[in-house]
């Protein structure tokens, strides 16, 4: 490990500081569950470990430009359904190379986008503090907190399913998340009382048991909304 | 205007960024409506206008010490009844003296809070670009927004009030943040249900209207919870 770096300063005294970009992208993934994308790393500090996407932020650039440029550059991930910031986090030992500022950002994909050699989806149930470097444990586990209460006040499922889909298959991704089992007729009555949910009027290719084909549904709306803010308390 | 720094380098190469934390903090005053703590800028840039207390961190803090050590030294506010992290900003032209990444809070207090001469509460209905130095219009705007969809969804009302209060004051205060009509009734109805007000059993001293002495109510918790996450989507 090579020595800390001590505080640069400009010459007004103000001090400086690297300034990291970390992406935590999360994917529902049929037989993983919940799974988050991490690289091995191969340079010290944690050589060895599991490592979220991430990078210096550039002098000219804006935060989240510079988290797509990392996440295209480490994994060759280029598009993402959702994005938003999670947090920033400044502990002076984080880092024990150089005092670092990072900037976490969620993101969310559906299906199972290609990815260049090395990038892979890590089960959010193997995370652990031990088989990652840093602090990127605490922030897989801030994400999926995240994720999980959005589940419940926004529209957010839909960065985690295709266009269309079956109500099972809406029902599989929400239950994956929350941990525990979703009734779907339940689920399809709240999204669709929330106007979040509505009928292609098409149905799935019937699968191989040869039941009734189903109906296909999407989002109304594929950007994130707080559904229903406040109504609750409306006259 | 001094002159623009440019980027500092490390040894590494490695570019270095000055920090900086500002405070949003929020409180309800009965004929303000709801108001954010700022300060009269001194000096270049935007001098005389009003600014959110902020400063550098420094370099063995933490960014939460950093909010409360300038918010005191600033403002001379020391208590709040609730603190979270806002979002970090970093557009390369958000500060024209040299390229600074920030990191804003949310803070929350009850009351009127003794400040130090020069801190004014300001009714978030006359901030504007023009008013605020910097970006901080914008980020009074997005704590309040955050603040509004929190009110649906958290228990983060119990900022916003003493320990003790009546469902009349709960009441307005609600209908403060939210810019609408709130209905006593349906609002106790509402938090009780959820289980994040409870009667303390005592009553308000008669108010010179003479009439029925008005019963107490406190939140069963005083710190953030999300309400029910998920409730809706349990079996």
């Amino acid at each position: 490990m090579s020595q800390k770096t001590g505080p640069l300063r400009d010459s007004h005294g103000t001090a400086k500081y690297r300034h990291e970009i970390i992406a935590v992208v999360l994917r529902v993934d049929p037989s993983d569950g919940l799974s988050v994308l991490v690289t091995r790393r191969t340079r010290a500090p944690f050589r060895g470990r599991w490592g979220l996407p991430s990078g210096a932020l550039e002098t000219e650039e804006l935060l989240d430009d510079s988290l797509r440029r990392h996440l295209a550059d480490r994994t060759g991930l280029r598009h993402l359904n959702h994005l938003e910031q999670l947090e920033t986090r400044g502990a002076p030992d984080r880092d024990p190379a150089d005092r670092t500022i990072a900037t976490a950002y969620l993101g969310l994909v559906a299906g199972l986008p290609e990815l260049d050699p090395g990038a892979v989806w890590l089960p959010v149930a193997d995370v652990t503090g031990e088989a990652m470097a840093f602090d990127h444990a605490e922030l897989v586990s801030v994400a999926a907190e995240r994720l999980r209460a959005k589940l419940s006040y926004t529209n957010i499922g839909f960065a985690l399913v295709d266009e269309e889909f079956t109500i099972s298959q809406l029902r599989d991704t929400y239950a994956t998340v929350l941990g525990y089992r979703v009734n779907a007729t339940n689920l399809r009555r709240i999204l669709e009382r929330r106007r979040q949910l509505e009928p292609t009027g098409t149905t799935a290719p019937s699968g191989t048991g040869g039941g009734r084909p189903a109906a296909l549904f999407r989002f109304s709306t594929r950007a994130l909304q707080v559904t229903d803010p406040s109504a609750v308390l409306r006259p």
